[in-house]
Formats: C-alpha cells, sequence, structure tokens
C-alpha cells in the first residue's frame, strides 16, 4: 500500500543542473517513481524557513509519501543524514533540525536513521553534493519498498532547531515574522489560536514602526492599499497589504520583530476577527 | 475514457507552501492523479494577465483534462467559485472572469456550475486559501470521475473580464500590450489575422514614443539588437528586441498603447510580412 | 523496455504560456507520456550555459530518456531541427551545438538525424515557436515508440559549439567562469582532474581583481564569508564564499576570466586538496 510519491523540497533555484541531476538519480534507480515538486526557491541555506514551508505544506500529504528535503549548510561537514518516520511519512534530510517542527505535529514521536548503509549510495560520493550521491539514491529505494532500517542505525539524538518563540507578558505578545511569501504577505511566529487571551483586547499591531489596527477575515473586506492583520491558512498572525505587497512597503522581512499590544478591556477579543 | 490529468495555474510563486499544499490535497484523495504544473508565475492577482495565458496554453491540452486556475484577489468574499465545462475540458476557478477569453474559443458555449456541495471540501474551509480547502479537493473527485452537476448548482451568469479591446479607425490600429514574456517580448491586443487591412499600408508602429518599422517571421531575419514586428506563435502583434530585452529597452508593460498607423497606399500590406 | 520519460530544458521562463502549451501539445498525442521538468529558466538564448547544464544534468538519467531542449536563438530561420541519440538517450534540439558537449562524453559517437517529416509536426507551423509545433508532437511520437530513423534523414555534419577552452602555461591555467548557480557559486571551465600539475604548486587564484588562497574539500571549512575555491560535484573548478554569494561580492559572471598561479615548488598540489 504504499505509494511510490516523492517530494523534493530544495534551495537549488531553478538555473542550475542540481534539481535535474538528483531527478535522474532517482529514476535511474526506480523508473517508476512519482517526483512532486514542492519548491526549489527556498532563499539559500535558510533553514527557519524551510522548517516553517515544511511544516505547513507536507501535512496534506498522504500516509507513505516519501519527502527529499535538501537545505544544506553543513554539506561535506561531518553532519549526519538522516531517515525520519513521522506522521506516517518518511524524509531524507540533512541532520540540521529542519524537519523537527513539522514531526512536532504528529502524536507520536518520530522514529530516526542515521543513513550509514553506503551501498546504497552512488558508487562515487561528491563532497559538496550529497542531495545527488546519497538522498536521492537511498530516497529511490525507499520508493521501492526498502525499510527505513536498512537504511542506517537508529538514533536517539539530532539537531533541534533553535525557533523564535513567541513572548507573552501581562502587556503584549511579542513575535516575530517568520516569512514572506511571493505576494508579500508577512507570516509570523503568532499563534492564531492562542492570540487572543479572555480578559483581554487587543489594541494595536507594532511592526516596523508602523500600527496595524484592521482585523480582517478575508484580504477583501478592507479597502486596496490598508494594512490588515488576519489569522493566516495556516495559523499564524499575518500581516498584509490589500492588493499590495506589505514586504515592500513596510521594510520587513524575517526577523522583523511584531508586537501585539493589549487593552486593559474585558471581553474577549475573538469576536473581532469573526 | 477521462484522463486524470490535473493542470495547476497560480499567482503562489514557488518560495511558499501554497502549490505544495495543494499537491498534498489533490494526492490525498486521488494518489493515482498526474497533477502538471503550468505555471506559478502569473503575476498577483492580475487577471488579463491569467486570461491571456489560459487563451494561450490550454488549448493544447487533450479533452478530458482538468484545470485548477487560482488567481484570486476575492478569496474569502462572497465571490462565487466554479467549474466550468468547454471545449471538453473542466475547469474549477474562482468567479473573476479569467477563464472567459479562453472559452469563447471554444465551438459552443461554456456550461458553468457553482460550488456549492460543501461535503466535497475540507472539512475546514480557510478564508484566505480556496485553493487548497475547496478547489483541490474538488479537483481531486473531478480526476476520480465525480460528474460536474455533483459538485453543486448550474448558473446561467458569471463574471466576465473586462478586456482592453483594440480600435480601429481610418488611420490607425490602436491597441495595448497584453502581456511581457521572460524574453521581455511585448505580446499586444493586436490580432495578426485582421491587421492588415486590404486598402492600407502599414505605414509604422508606434509604442512608448519610439517607432517600429521593421517585420519580420522569425526573430534572426533582423540583426541583433533592431526592434522588430512579428505575428507571434499566438496569432497577436508582437513587439520584440533581436536577442533582446524589449520591454526594459521601451520601458513598456502591459497596458503600454501600440499604434498600427496605416499609410494612404492601395495593395495588401499582409506581404510584408512573408 | 523504452521508458516514457520525456524531460523539458528551455529558456521559456515560468510567466508565459510557452512551457505549458508544449506540456499540452505532447499529452494530446501521448496521455501517458511522464514530462519531467528541468529547467526553463536556461537565461535567454545562452547556448553556453545551456551546454553546461547538459552536460551535469543528463548523464544521471536512465538510458531510454527522452530530452527536449529549446534554447533557439535561430527560431524561424533556416537552422535544422535534429534528433540526436547519444549514451542511450535520444534528444531533440535545434542545430545550434547545445548539446555536443555533453554528447561527447558518451563512449561513442552520436547519430544524429535532421527532422524532415513533416506529416509528425503540428498541422500549422508558426515562425517563432518550433518547440511546439515540432519538437513537442515528434517527442510524443518517440515516446510512443516511434525510431529517430522515422522522423528524417541522418547528417553526419551539425553545428559544433564554440566552447572557451582553458589554457596552460608553464606559470599558469587560464580559464573563465561558464556559469553561476542560485547560491552564487562560480563554475569555470578548469578540469579539476587535471589543474594538478605533477611538478607545480597551486599559489594563487585570480579572479575579478581578487586572490582566492583557500582550498576547501566542503564549504564548512571555512568561516563564513571566506572566499574559497574547490573542485564542484560536477568536477570543474569552483570558487565559492561559504554561506555567501560569490558572483555578487566578486561582481562575477560568465565570461569573467580566472587565473590558476603556479609557484615554482615540487610536490603534487593534490594534497593540498584532501
Amino acid at each position: 500500500m504504499t505509494y511510490p510519491l516523492l517530494t523534493l523540497t530544495t534551495d537549488f533555484g531553478l538555473r542550475s543542473p542540481y534539481v535535474a541531476a538528483m531527478k535522474g538519480v532517482v529514476l535511474s534507480i526506480n523508473p517508476a517513481a512519482r517526483i512532486v515538486d514542492l519548491s526549489h526557491g527556498i532563499p539559500p541555506q535558510d533553514l527557519l524557513y524551510c522548517s516553517f514551508f515544511l511544516k505547513n505544506a507536507l501535512g496534506f500529504f498522504p500516509p507513505g509519501t516519501i519527502h527529499v528535503v535538501v537545505v544544506d549548510p553543513g554539506v561535506g561537514t561531518a553532519r549526519a543524514l538522516l531517515c525520519v518516520e513521522a506522521a506516517g511519512h518518511l524524509m531524507l534530510v540533512p541532520d540540521n533540525g529542519c524537519w523537527t517542527e513539522w514531526a512536532a505535529l504528529a502524536p507520536s514521536p518520530p522514529r530516526v536513521w542515521q543513513l550509514t548503509e553506503k551501498r546504497l549510495w552512488r558508487s562515487e560520493v561528491s563532497a559538496t553534493f550529497h542531495g545527488r550521491d546519497i538522498l536521492a539514491p537511498v530516497a529511490a529505494r525507499l520508493s521501492l519498498g526498502a525499510p527505513p532500517s536498512e537504511l542506517g542505525t537508529p538514533v536517539e539524538s539530532y539537531v533541534q532547531l533553535a525557533l523564535p518563540t513567541p513572548r507573552l507578558t501581562p502587556e503584549r505578545w511579542e513575535g516575530e515574522v517568520l516569512f514572506v511569501d511571493d505576494f508579500g504577505n508577512l507570516l509570523t511566529n503568532l499563534p492564531g489560536a492562542e492570540l487572543f487571551i479572555k480578559s483581554k483586547q487587543i489594541a494595536n499591531i507594532h511592526i516596523a514602526g508602523r500600527l496595524v489596527t484592521r482585523w480582517v477575515r478575508a484580504y477583501d473586506e478592507a479597502e486596496r492599499g490598508t494594512l490588515v492583520a488576519s489569522i493566516s491558512s495556516g495559523g499564524h498572525l499575518e500581516i498584509a497589504e490589500v492588493q499590495g505587497d506589505a514586504a515592500r512597503r513596510l521594510g520587513a522581512a524575517p526577523g522583523t520583530p511584531v508586537v501585539v499590544e493589549f487593552e486593559g478591556g474585558g471581553t474577549p477579543e475573538r469576536t473581532r476577527l469573526e
């Protein structure tokens, strides 16, 4: 009942032969593999961005999907390569923590193996392209039905990405921008589900020296050009400009602080959203 | 005889998890669906651009293809979502008119349904991502053989996009740039088949304060750097710079006026092209 | 034993309907064709770039793969269109030499046919889009099992791309940048396997008025921001900035000269790399 669905997520961009080479390696070993491009536009070596991407994308795929993720600032160093089993999916990924936020959404903890079975790798392994020489051939074996336990040895510890966590004080939420999408919408690390505190009113949102006062459910509730706050489709506080580019307008980028300020008020603020 | 071919056209870009999420939703419902990326580079919320794209791309696909198009400035508002049957294809698309120019090429009028059967949608529908929560699952059902009539109720009226139409006077054709491709070639709304009037000679083409006087069939008929006019592979007047970028050189963009000026002459001008 | 795997490599970019149209034409003729996007980001009409791309990507695909390559500055002129058989692969490509560097890696010389059988083309052939009107339908026939000999007539001569070849003097290697990847890494035409001359020591690498003195096997051996030299995963001298963008930092681009200067020394320099 395994589907040979194999997704690719990289920071390789589309002008270089790297993605093509990986696809060739997979299809040479399993010509029936069904490769699905997720993105090759992760910003170079940006693990936080990759983590956010994976958390918001992978959960929609069916159990049995194999994910190959290559954002790998440490390529060629002694960092391990992992096979992760989480939420019924398998992932092949460098040991850099970009996957742990995704795996934490699963009901049970991940199982992790370090790739050590060199006979499953390409016979010549370069120092700078483990995606092609190790991850791609191993993914092809998985898609042919090899169990993770054949790829290497189980490990109990692995790198955890230091995620910027939002901070709640009596006066406000303090978070930051995690991700800017191609529309220029700013996705923050402030979780929509926890943003509204029963005894607090939200007064203003501060970002990049500006106030955002307008909450919407859909962008079109406000005029073109208005800065608005909403809960994103992924469940985070999102700052957007209606039919515009909030990132450009505010000069905001991943890391830009976002503060949600409470009033002294009493009734649940949730209603403002509806 | 339905093929489970399912194309995706969006303005989501490639850095965000939105396209990946849609693919995951489709493959979760129909793991055998064959997804074909057409473009995720439609300029954000640009319905005219999308209309031109669809008109020039979809006709080459086989009957039975399912197209999912998500360029959706009105997401989350009361705008309807449609299933369109035209030219033997099916399309799922917000009711914003970006599809009507394509459908007008078909010999018979389109049949249109509004998506109302919520049991076919994802159980939780966000306010800002109907592509993932409504269109993707419905497309997967279509690819499994569900007929459009099961998706919702037939409708007779829908949004028509206001297309900039060219204007013919005794002295000239007046049109505009519709589309700039990745080479910087300028595709206009002046239809090649009607451009050459029997009793008129074309004297000059005016665009962005410049004259274009050279007609070619293929770019290489003129020297590198020459501004040339030709009839595009899609049948429109096209302005290009040989081995260069006409958009950058002229500072032209969608909306830039283009005037084709007639001489007083007599013989059919068509010959200039051959 | 032919797989209907069909790869696409073009300079069309992703904002225009050209790639979509080609996919539609292929799938209309062979709905079971499995299309694999290699890249649509080859810089417009850049044959050297395309040659480098193909050489570094195609060899990883299984025998029987069909490659369609459309980088075609001469579209619409009298230049021929070719079917090339090399290394057990088939390629459809304009006669512009972008494929010969790839084919030269094969143990036996290529077999080449000129496409002349017009009954296999689209019934109407435009002057500016032979990818859609000739190469795509012919590729679909190949994927259905048509032998190359049915497509046209064998030819013995074809365009050879003038490749910038590196020059070895007693004092140094002289080469140039061929390719810049999306990380800003500079791939040169200096072959890693021949760079280290038994009786010579490498003193410095000169590029864009700067010295590069640090050799690494993996980028992470040096501090962030260091300019480093290494042998690329494709076997060429590569100049990179650790976790940075060497192209931007050096203002380097394809064509930028690179000089590898020898010392007078004696022991083989190869050891510096290990």
